[in-house]
């Protein structure tokens, strides 16, 4: 099986809580299959089965209450 | 009915998701009416039908993951 990784940056969280709301709407994306947030570099990386949508990260990511932005 | 209100300098709480980790563990502190804090400032507010323990707050702050002090 093949992934495909794509990246984003995303600003206005401060902390752990954040991540984990983020975490917690990208993960609702159907097909993804992993996730790594950081709050300290705003990065966010989304691992799917297949290209994702970035319309459906970042709006999830502004679900979560951020601004995401492909990078 | 009286109540009495004490309020506490909490650190480490950098968004509106710490505040209500902060807020949901003091909430269960037995006679607790009211709660008021504040990320930005730091400032939490206690109000309760009779006087508190110091205690109970500082460690209920701690279980959400922040450090109270008395203020």
């Amino acid at each position: 099986m093949s992934t495909t990784t794509t990246e984003y940056q995303v600003t206005g969280m401060s902390c752990g809580h954040c991540e984990s709301a983020v975490r917690e709407e990208v993960s609702a994306i159907p097909g993804v299959t992993g996730i790594d947030v950081s709050a300290a570099t705003g990065r966010l990386t989304v691992t799917a089965e297949q290209p994702i949508d970035d319309a459906a990260v970042i709006a999830a990511v502004d679900e979560a209450g951020y601004e995401a932005a492909r990078s």
